[in-house]
């Protein structure tokens, strides 16, 4: 993993979120991935250790989940 | 607000979330602020809007709530 991930699912607080984290670390630190989207990155966001979206995935493996916008349940609905 | 502020109050969730946004965002970048410790600036955080800790109250003044730890209302107590 060569850098963050931000997974998100497009709601608002995901949104608002997104851009406090671009605007925090800076946008070439961080790949953003919308899972409502791209639905076939659930499995890899879940494997990761999702819960709840947005969340910021780091290179050490952590994972910061955020203002809580939407479960993973939510997101695969 | 010259630099964002990082509230936490001394939980195992707490730490592990200071040491990565440290990481990310740089130890010059963020005021690091221990609750349990500095039970006098509570009322300030609270008028920032936290909720919960850990949580990161940005130059914006948006509030992240990161991975949960502990309620304000913990805290207080």
């Amino acid at each position: 993993m060569t850098k963050a991930i931000f997974y998100h699912a497009g709601c608002p607080v995901c949104i608002s979120a997104e851009h406090d984290v671009i605007s925090l670390i800076g946008e070439e630190k961080v790949e953003i991935v919308n899972l409502a989207t791209a639905k076939h990155r659930i499995d890899e966001a879940e494997a990761a250790g999702l819960k709840s979206v947005p969340a910021l995935v780091l290179k050490n493996g952590n994972v910061l989940h955020l203002n809580f916008g939407a479960s993973m349940e939510d997101v695969k609905a």
